[in-house]
């Protein structure tokens, strides 16, 4: 065992604080990396205080970790010491069931362990995630950086950038194709640089007349103004896929009502309540309203790899890890372009 | 021109009687019947009291109709005057529009002809259904009738029948998977016993245990009673393929949930209140809430086919079309096994 330091809350009550802890020093098939930056998802904030009512305290939160390789076990042959390598949201799963053998460890059947909140294989433990100073994950789970992106706006794609990449990939974006993007968020920005890498047409559907020429720097083709009734309208029975991010209550009628006949709605947004589904959208064109969560560890490495191609990365707002509480303040009125990602050089040291 | 006799609704507050109208005579591609045969489905009863608040009157419903032929068009080759013929939903469509090239004409894009309650093509005029002598209709939207199945039988499997095949097809339901079929009425009767035949484990949800025997008798491998949360728990994660039947509002999760990863729910009974999808329940395993409508032309001869080789019809009740109205409450309150259809020959002649 070693000796981190991190941020965590203690209860659904308390703020996030300096904290040290014990990690397991890295066995045979293990990978140890010093972070260097950590992107703030959602997911974080609603873990630190249990919006999931699930939460395993201290809560170290934390999934879109880039560092460097410190150490590597006898049986990793492919990490070396000084190797920048992430982590995203997994760093275990059962490794048996059909979706881990497909490399879909996120649909796990007995379930992965997730980076922070765990549960352990076998033991149901907690894990604690990249508000940290260090983090040891089995090779598996890690993730090579392609050369040549700023690294501080690579963290995010391990958690914003596949959860859009995977449904794109699913569903076979590309060009030729009409693709709506639903939000203009940590997730949507992502939808939309990579939809737009993919050689799709990019429209994206935001309520906020302010982000249009953001949306189309960052790759929209148009942008649709929701809350214009003509501006829909006139999308009508058009898309060939649309990915929504809005994890807040919205009409998702409105949204399956411009796909084509046989195509696909794919929810990664979580809205708390269930949407209300009007069954016509659906039977009307034959079309499909899917969810998706996140992306396996091929495909993540997949992602990360045609960033490198691109020169893709997210759009961030760096912050020193004193100010993630702020920063969680900020991220709940939608107020980042459009994601934090926390300076790890900023941790204090251990007492 | 020529005259019909038939029932009609005269408005959404009266009720269905003895009707006497004019219908076109076969053109050089039309086909005239003389009905025998027709079912009654539920859309009958939503359209002659506007429920939908676009019904045409007159209204004549009826569209699962049987029937001979009496009169072809010079270019019909391939009907002849006292063959069987059927005649389903639809009675034409634009026929140059994607779905239409395809064979799908139920997607139409600008809209389907419905064999009753219009629009027709171009002019927007109403169309009269198959509580009626006869009708006359294009070849393209006429369908052979196998022989050696019991004809009254038949006349569901025009619009039940091939609402359920379609989908069924169109998701590859076959050998060695676990299919569930929610509700045992009209649509999920004919659900069940062509599940069946194609080969496929079927469970049968409902929420009345006295239709457990007859779930079994027409197919049912399993029937799981909806009400009982151990028992709908034990399923699961393991079905491949679900189609609700159900058109009163219900818990759609309770069925998501019982899904593989990546598998679909299609929904082809249709509540007139959204349904409240809870998004976890796509997310969670990559799973597809869809939705289908009747089915095209092609697919419904290939279902009547099937239907033949394995014989396969409806279960019905007889009535004289002046029960009409007392069989119509009893589809309210879901007291038909599993589908009334009208003696054609009960019609009074014309006065």
């Amino acid at each position: 065992m070693f000796t981190c330091t991190g941020y965590a809350a203690t209860s659904a009550e308390t703020k996030l604080a300096p904290f040290t802890f014990e990690r397991r020093d890295p066995g045979p098939n293990d990978i140890e990396i010093e972070i260097v930056y950590c992107g703030v998802c959602h997911s974080d904030l609603h873990q630190a205080r249990n919006e999931w009512q699930n939460t395993l305290y201290p809560c170290v939160p934390g999934h879109e970790i880039v560092g460097r390789v410190t150490r590597v076990g006898a049986e990793v042959k492919d990490f070396r010491q000084g190797d920048l390598a992430a982590v995203g949201c997994m760093v275990d799963s059962c490794r048996s069931c059909d979706s881990c053998r497909e490399g879909l460890e996120q649909y796990c059947q007995p379930g992965f362990t997730a980076t922070y909140n765990g549960p352990e294989q076998g033991t149901g433990a907690n894990t604690f995630g990249g508000y940290s100073s260090h983090i040891v994950v089995d090779r598996h789970f890690v993730l090579r950086v392609p050369e040549g992106l700023d690294l501080a706006g690579v963290a995010p794609l391990l958690c914003a950038g596949v959860t859009t990449w995977s449904p794109l990939r699913r569903w076979g974006v590309g060009p030729g194709q009409k693709i709506g993007i639903v939000g203009l968020g940590g997730l949507g920005h992502m939808g939309v640089k990579l939809a737009h890498a993919l050689g799709a047409h990019v429209v994206l559907f935001t309520t906020s007349p302010g982000k249009e020429a953001d949306a189309k720097r960052l790759g929209a083709d148009e942008v649709v103004i929701s809350k214009d009734a003509d501006a829909m309208a006139a999308q009508a029975e058009s898309f060939d896929f649309i990915l929504d991010t809005v994890a807040a209550q919205h009409d998702i009628n409105a949204y399956l009502g411009l796909l084509k006949r046989d195509r696909t709605l794919v929810q990664v947004g979580a809205p708390e309540k269930p949407l209300d589904v009007n069954v016509f959208s659906v039977i009307w064109r034959r079309r499909n309203f899917a969810g998706s969560l996140i992306g396996g560890i091929a495909e993540t490495q997949e992602m990360l790899d045609f960033c490198g191609k691109h020169g893709i990365t997210a759009d961030i707002e760096m912050i020193p890890i004193s100010e993630v509480e702020t920063a969680y303040a900020r991220m709940q009125r939608s107020d980042v372009k459009y994601r934090f990602v926390i300076d790890m050089a900023s941790l204090p040291k251990a007492a």
